[in-house]
């Protein structure tokens, strides 16, 4: 089936493998009269791209985004805009050798049971190169969010046992250190960790989080769209995340009421809640605080050492994978956090528009 | 907008609120031919009917369902499948006096915020009742997945502190134990927990767990429609539930590549995983191995101790809330876990038929 | 697969079969803060119910709609709104002898093929009765239109060769009446065909026009979810329509550019159309001026005379179809075609909201 | 909102306008395994390129596919397939006059009013060069029903007042005359028509035909996914078809029922029917007949002779359109036809696959 459409009014669709000859997305829906430009996508792509870095693959993307369609002098049209990266680096000898067997933790053996053979190179669509149209579809709905004075933050949390220290949060850290880490004190720590790690031929897990700052309360929508809800697919949707939770997450659960319910108090004539355990959001609809998403990713399954696996002949085997895996994922996989988080909210607060009888008829009796 | 349809092909649409006439479901794309009777959808029903226990509310719901259309001589036809339970006892005079005001930790602030207005009574429809057409839904996808060879197992795994012991499981223990844990002891254990959190006017949190046996590898779909992302959609839009997760969950931030790696080995001719960290799904498809999963729930906020919070005027008040609410929510949430994992199983499975040329081609050349 | 759930934002389901125990539809995504009673509804379904008249089968459906939920204290709520038909005067005796057969020009054949068996009783799923749901549906639509500015208004064009005279075209006859026709004459020649025909065992075909007035230009949207597009999947779905077109329709044929074209002008510093050929629809978008779309039903297939067909066992068989039938269907089906335009105007409406950067902007930056 | 993503397993989503860099497609959901290759794709997409013959534009478009994504050792994985084709033939300044003001029987007014502003450049995402992206994943329909025994098959029934003769029906004369008329005879007639227009800076209208061959019976969904329905949306979406029927046609708006009924009788033990006035559908679905499409389409709305309008100022102006403009649309759009007839029953084949529980077990209880 169809897996690779998301949102209903901002609608993406992604497609491209890793060692193809190029990946991309198709935007649908997105209002018209944004201004838009290679830059605004390039931006965002350059944060999931693989850096210089000690902790990450010296496998080298170029990543350049190109727009096909969908915007003119400068605005978008409002019909679809399509964007390309071309794959310049995909050296398929590097990955032959796996073409027969199942790597541990990857999806081989999943994609040839339902598919009945696989495209191996480099994890083929299952690779996380496919999130590269991902971040430019997000990229184009943060920029849109902007506009509407709703700013949303990704950053890791925890690489392997090193945390940020909250008390010390610093926004800026988060595009400086190779972590991705609001907190260049637990940068260090991390990167120290991972090239131990590296040299036991051994990868990391992590904690990523995401803050959406600015969402007015009321978006979401009850039953199956709540918001979290919502959230929670697009996150998971995103290859390694293997818990996602709001607010305060899988500690309600040694809460009791009297801790976790959060009062309302009136505030400058604003309803305000006094704490905010519940992440932002209340029977599925924001209730005007920051929303808080935390998600947990495994270790990089890729490690370079002997692992016992199964080949296409039903063999029991020994393998040792080759090439150029990151020690850890989390860092590279923020932005894909904020990007699908962007869109996903994007989409709620446009369909949000005719929750009610007075807002549609505002709308059809103004003259534009 | 809509939020109250769920599915692709397995499609059902829940209505109706707490204290209206009535709640229900219509089941469309249901496969014809499926023997279905009342009892078989009444016996889910049942288990998220306020029992008579000490831990569960009071108050007292036939939950009889009537099945309006979709099924002739016993069997479904293959249209939509439309389920009614009438409310009985709805009392609306028990919720007159939160009309006005905003209950922490309900909706009815953000309800208002987005629609202007709300059905007070009971929390409208975001009371845990909406839940009813959800369950009714679920117990047709059990039967059919039944017939699949796929079954469905959820229950409690922890109500505040008290855990229950995995090496003491007992299935049978589920559907007898006041708080649906699979342990006699951790239940006795957490009803005493709870009544003494009633006498203090407060409620607990817990955690839920739900297993899926016997489902095939090959299900689910890559990128936005992977079968954890769906399921975590699913668990997360049940009301209370703050946090998801798969296989080691959260966990998985903690550990390393070589322990987390499921190694793969044949077993009689077969390819099987020698561990499950992964919860049964690579890749977002389901690798043969039980799926694994998790949910959080936060304690119940209705607690019978004042709350500070504000009116429809703008006002600070302190409100102290009535009537009839359990002290945890966890073991009535079990069998719409459950049901919400059965319909986007099956939904997954019946969208996979398609995915192969070969089966396509097998399905239309056959002579049926 | 499910069919029974239309519209994006303003999604119905509809459920129940002709001699089942009742029918209705689940509306989801109606504006919040809409006045609506029963009443609203019952003036709807009263046209589609067959009357005392000689054209219209004698049955009698006191069709009465319940509202179950989603209206709270006199307005929508914004959530499900549910309504129910009871079904009273299913007797099932009458078509018990074609369980076994498959009339000419229904649909028992192919319901056997696609799902095994069918509910044979008065067609099941696929009789008339099936509109209920549609038209109770749409009467919410139109309610929403009307405050919108935005009038439908569907009728008889013709029945078998007696057309209606557009020079004396009457709105007021159309619900006076007994064929819906705008011309009091036409009626009165087309009961004079329609008798001659009964007591020839014979049915007619006709045609039926639908008017859609003051809707804004800008609605719809390009490429697959072009207005005309959505409009014409609407009507079709329709039982019994063969034929659908927009403005002069499949003449369009035989004309030239110079013809069909339509100039604009300024009027009234408004930009206007000086003809409509194009039926207010230019590049799958609403131009301003009124909707035209036209339908061609075919007869009924139900006669009083010997059929030829086949049985389930293979054999050929004569037939001669008793019970309750129209000679014609347009004069009951034209509410249907108004409901459905209706419906499928007001998603688009709703959806096109978000079409512009300058009135996301302008919706999020107005204080409510 | 999203208007350029069609189809529910078999989803295809198209970008791209006139005279933007590029036009493309991602096909989702395509069964993994089949043989593709772009010549597969090449040759549909030849047959909507302008010829060089006398009565097509004589703009020259290489249109020449690449496969970007899905296809690994020349089959299908079962992922997304993109498809793109650059534009190279693109000369704004041929349209650089008509920018600010709207040209009769277009969208240019239209897609302004929804908006804001528009990519004025031939037509931008209305022109007929949108069509591109629905060929290209026409062609890979048509390749996988090809494999299930379907085979689909559009032509030119009209052009003006020449019809094609349907006792002289020849099916290779559909590639090769410049009408894609079935019947060399007309096809003269009709070019010596045009020829005639063409002197006389006029256009015509004209009418093709579809023809769905080997389909069996059981295929489309009953209420609103039904496949004439479907069929219906599918056509209408094709700019400038005004009118969509079925078999008979508008022309059963005349018939009696005893006319227009067809009999089912035995046939070598199968049901077959003695006529096809329904065009191989009955109650939404198929019943194993041929299936009939008409489409009516209008004359070609660029005609060199001055016509009145409005400009963007709001004065009134003539305009006199110039460039590269076919006098007819027909024989281009035959191509478009078939393919989104293949795009709409290849999905509706699909999703029947889980119509019935006895297919549902077998699937699944087979070892593959």
């Amino acid at each position: 089936m169809a897996g690779s459409t998301y949102g209903i009014v901002f609608k993406i669709t992604t497609w491209g493998e890793s060692h193809g000859k190029a990946l991309g997305v198709a935007i649908d829906g997105c209002p018209a009269g944004l201004e838009l430009e290679e830059a605004d996508i390039q931006r965002y792509l350059d944060r999931r791209k693989p850096g210089a870095s000690s902790i990450a693959t010296p496998r080298k993307e170029a990543d350049e985004v190109e727009i096909l369609s969908g915007v003119f002098e400068g605005r978008t049209t409002g019909t679809p805009i399509s964007l390309m990266v071309r794959n310049t680096s995909q050296i398929s000898r590097d990955y032959s050798e796996i073409a027969s067997c199942y790597r541990p933790g990857h999806a081989d053996y999943t994609f040839e049971e339902k598919y009945g053979f696989r495209d191996y190179r480099g994890g083929g669509r299952s690779s996380g190169r496919e999130t590269a149209g991902r971040v430019a579809a997000g990229a184009v709905a943060c920029k849109v969010l902007e506009k509407l004075g709703v700013r949303i933050c990704a950053y890791t949390r925890s690489i392997g046992p090193v945390e940020v220290d909250r008390e010390k949060f610093d926004r800026e850290a988060i595009l400086k250190t190779q972590t991705a880490m609001p907190d260049r004190e637990a940068d260090a720590a991390a990167i120290e960790y991972l090239q131990g790690l590296r040299r036991d031929t051994d990868s990391a897990g992590g904690c990523m989080e995401c803050l959406v700052e600015g969402l007015p309360a009321g978006i979401g929508d009850p039953v199956f769209e709540k918001l979290d809800a919502n959230l929670a697919r697009a996150i998971m949707s995103i290859g390694a995340v293997k818990a996602v939770e709001f607010g305060d997450g899988h500690e309600v659960a040694k809460h009791k009421g009297s801790e976790n319910n959060d009062s309302f108090r009136m505030e400058n004539g604003k309803v305000r809640k006094t704490s905010n355990h519940a992440g932002g959001i209340l029977g599925g609809i924001s209730d005007g605080s920051n929303i808080l998403i935390r998600a947990y990713v495994k270790p990089t399954p890729s490690i370079f050492r002997p692992q016992q696996t199964v080949n296409q002949s039903g063999e029991n085997i020994e393998i040792k994978i080759k090439g150029r895996h990151d020690p850890v994922i989390v860092p590279r996989a923020v932005v894909v956090m904020e990007c699908m988080t962007a869109i996903t909210v994007l989409d709620a607060m446009m369909l949000n528009m005719s929750a009610r009888m007075d807002s549609l008829v505002d709308f059809y009796s103004t003259e534009r």
